[in-house]
C-alpha cells in the first residue's frame, strides 16, 4: 500500500507507562533437517508455554523473495521502510564502533587485503588478529593525513576490518566500492556514481594508492579495500516517533550502529545472553522500549552448524522466565530475517513472529516454530508492520478515524 | 509497498545456470462442488507428492476481490505490477496472431455480428467457422484499404473474431469500444477519450460504416464490434531485467501474446500438453527459464465443465515426472486466477501455488489444493511476489541491503 505507515502510526501514537520487550534472535527462521528446524528440534519448554498464551505469524522482511541484509531486517522491525531507508555498510560498522560521524564526512568501509602484482589474493590479509591489524592502522594513521584538503581519519576494527572517514567540504556518497569483491581480480578503483561524488571518487583512489605505498613493506597487510561508502543519514527518530525511551542491548557492532541511527540509547553490556538479561534487568524502569538482540543464532545459521544454532535457542528460553518475571506488557520473539544452515547464508524465507501481551488470540498455537507461525493467528505480515503491533499491544495507540 | 518492485529486483539479480519451470494451469482456482474442489476431486498422487516436498501459499492476482483478466494475470506471474502495466486485449490478439505491429500502429479486436435494422442481434453472428469467417475477412481486405490517409489491414481470427489494424500519422489508442458489450442494443460508435484520439475514431467510426456496406449482403456476418484499441506498449522486456534466457510454452494466441510482449521467445509447440512437455524437453539447454502454459484448465472452467477440469488436472499430474526428471532447480504449479465451474467465468478467488527447489521449508502441506495452500508457508502473498520468489529459490539474487 501506498502510505508512510510510520507518519500514519506517530499519528495516532500516545504515551503510555506500558513496557515493550523486542526479543530479536539473529537470522531464527531455517529449514528442516530431517524434518525438523532447529526452532522445532530445540526444547523450548518456555517458548512453547509463552505460544500457548500469544498470538502467532511470519513476517517478510522487505518483500517475498528478497534476502535482506541485517540493516533492512531490523529497520523493518522498528518500523522504519526498509526501501525507502537504505543505509550503507560503512556507516553501521563506523556507528557501532563509535566512530564520530559528522554531517559532512563520509565513511567507508575497509579490508586489508593482500595484493600481488596488481591482484588481489586474499581479501582478508590471512585472518589477522585484531592486535596485529591494529598496528598497521596506527601505522597509516601516521602517515596519511589528508588529501586534497580532505581530512583521513582511520579507525581500528575487528579482524582485517577497519574504517576510514573522509572529512571535507564537497564529499559525495554516491560511488562505487573500490572493492572487486572477489579475489584473484585486479585491484578495483572508486568510480563517482553522480557529477557531485567526482571529488570524492579522486580522494578515495589516491587514498588507495597512497596506502598501498604505506604498506608496501608488509607481507600480509599490504593493501585495503574500501566499500559502503556513507554519509550520515538522517532518520526520524524513535523515541520522538513513538514516544518511547528506547535502549538497545546487543553485543555487536552493526546492530548498536542500527539502534544509535534510530535513535535508541546503546547500553553497555557483557557478552553473553545471561549478561544481557542482567542489563535489561537493570534498565528496566529507565526505559519503555527495549530491543534485545541475540547474535549467535545467526552466526551458527552462517557457519552451517545447525546443532549449535539449536543450543542457542535453548539458551535463550532458559532466560525467558527472567524476562517475563519483569512484567513486560508486551513480549516480542522474532528475527530479523532467516538463516538457514542448510544455505549458509541469511535467506528470504519468511520469519517466525510471536507477540505476548494479555490481549492476545491465545489458543490456536502450541509451540514456537517456522510451521505454526505460518498458521498462526496474525498471518504472513510484512515486519515494517510489526512496531504497530507491538504499539497496539501496548495500548499505545489511539483509534484511527472516528 | 509503494516500491516499483520489478525495478528493485532488476538491480539485485544475478545471472545463474540454474532453470525455473512456471506451470500455468489456467484458471486452476476453483470453488468446492459436494465439499471438494476440481484439485481435490481429481487423482493427483505426483503433484501430492511435490506438495510434501514444497513451499505452498496461495497467490492475489491484482487485490483482493479484484477478479484479472488473462493479461493482468499473467503480467503480475512474471514480476510485471498489472495496475501499472495495463494492456489492451487488442494487442494480445494481434501479437499472439503473429500480427506485425508497429510503433504508430493502433490495432483493435473484432467480433463479426448480425445486426438488424440498427440492432445489435448476436454479437457472434452465428458463431461462424474459423473457415467462413476468413473468407469474410478477406472481402472486407479487397474492399476497405484506406480510410482519411490511414491504411486498414485485416487479418483473420478464430470463428467469429478478427484483427483490425490502423496504420498512420497521429492516431491514438484512447477511444470507447465500438461495441455494447450486450445484445439487443443499438450499435455503438467509438468515442475519443483525449483530444489525440479524435481523429482515430473519426477514422473507425467511419471504418464501421463501410464494413456495414461492404457486408450488407451477408445473412448473418453483415457488422462488426471492434473494441480493445491498443498501440503496442513498450515493457521491460523479461529476459533483461531478470537476466535469464526466458521462453514460452503455450498453444493459444492470447497467452503467446502476453509472452512476445515481455520479451520472451515464443516457441512452436503442438497443441496437447504432451507435445508441450516435448518442446519443453527439446528446448531444455536452450533457456533458463519455462513458461509453460496450460489452457484447457480455465476453458472448462468458463464452460461450468467441472469433471473435465479433472481430467485436464490429472492429465497435467500425469506428465509432472517427465517435467521433474529434467531436473529443473525451481519448479512453481500455479494459475494466473481462478475461474471456478460454477462461476463459468474468472474470479477474485486466491489462486494456489506451489514452489519446489531444495531450499524449501518443506514438510507441512500433504497435497495440492485451494485449502493447503491457504494454510501453506509462505502464507497469502500477491502475485506480482511470485517471480522474486522463483528467482530466490534459483539462488539467482543477491543480498539486499548490509
Amino acid at each position: 500500500m501506498n502510505y508512510d505507515r510510520q507518519q500514519l502510526l506517530s499519528e495516532i501514537v500516545q504515551p503510555s507507562q506500558t513496557k515493550i520487550v523486542l526479543l530479536v534472535m539473529d537470522g531464527i527462521g531455517d529449514l528442516p533437517r530431517d524434518g525438523k528446524t532447529p526452532l522445532q528440534a530445540a526444547r523450548t519448554p518456555n517458548l512453547d508455554k509463552l505460544a500457548t498464551e500469544s498470538d502467532l505469524g511470519q513476517t517478510i522482511p522487505v518483500l517475498p523473495g528478497i534476502t535482506p541484509g541485517s540493516g533492512p531486517g531490523h529497520l523493518a522491525l522498528f518500523g522504519y521502510d526498509p526501501v525507502k531507508y537504505q543505509i550503507g555498510r560503512g556507516i553501521l560498522e563506523a556507528l557501532g564502533s563509535n566512530v564520530p560521524v559528522g554531517e559532512k564526512d563520509v565513511v567507508a568501509r575497509a579490508n586489508f587485503a593482500t595484493v600481488k602484482d596488481g591482484i588481489i589474493v586474499d581479501r582478508r590479509a590471512g585472518r589477522p588478529t585484531t592486535e596485529e591489524s591494529s598496528k598497521v592502522v596506527e601505522k597509516l594513521s601516521r602517515s596519511i593525513k589528508e588529501i586534497d584538503g580532505v581530512q583521513i581519519t582511520f579507525y581500528p576494527g575487528k579482524e582485517h576490518r577497519f574504517v576510514v572517514k573522509l572529512t571535507g567540504e564537497g564529499l559525495d556518497d554516491k560511488l562505487t566500492d573500490a572493492d572487486p569483491q572477489k579475489e584473484g581480480k585486479p585491484i578495483l578503483f572508486a568510480e563517482p556514481l553522480s557529477e557531485q561524488a567526482k571529488k570524492t571518487s579522486q580522494v578515495v583512489n589516491e587514498l588507495m594508492k597512497r596506502i598501498g605505498q604505506v604498506l608496501s613493506d608488509e607481507t600480509k597487510m599490504n593493501f585495503a579495500l574500501i566499500r559502503g561508502f556513507s554519509k550520515y543519514p538522517r532518520l526520524p527518530q524513535f523515541p520522538q516517533v513513538y514516544k518511547m525511551r528506547a535502549c538497545a542491548i546487543a553485543t555487536y557492532p552493526m546492530y548498536k550502529g542500527i539502534a544509535k541511527l534510530v535513535g535508541m540509547d546503546v547500553v553497555e553490556t557483557g557478552s553473553t545472553i545471561q549478561d544481557e538479561v542482567n542489563t535489561l534487568k537493570e534498565l528496566w524502569e529507565k526505559y519503555d522500549f527495549f530491543y534485545f538482540h541475540v547474535k549467535k543464532t545467526d552466526s551458527y545459521g552462517e557457519d552451517g552448524d545447525f546443532d549449535s544454532k539449536v543450543h542457542v535457542i535453548e539458551d535463550v528460553d532458559k532466560v525467558l522466565p527472567q524476562i517475563m518475571g519483569l512484567k513486560p506488557d508486551v513480549l516480542v520473539v522474532t528475527g530479523d530475517h532467516s538463516t538457514p544452515a542448510i544455505l549458509k547464508s541469511h535467506s528470504w524465507h519468511a520469519v517466525p513472529f510471536m507477540i505476548w501481551s494479555l490481549y492476545t488470540r491465545k489458543g490456536l498455537n502450541k509451540s514456537f516454530d517456522e510451521f505454526e507461525c505460518a498458521r498462526g493467528s496474525i498471518g504472513t505480515i510484512y515486519a515494517v508492520d510489526a512496531m504497530s503491533l507491538m504499539l497496539a499491544h501496548a495500548l499505545r495507540l489511539e483509534k484511527f478515524g472516528a
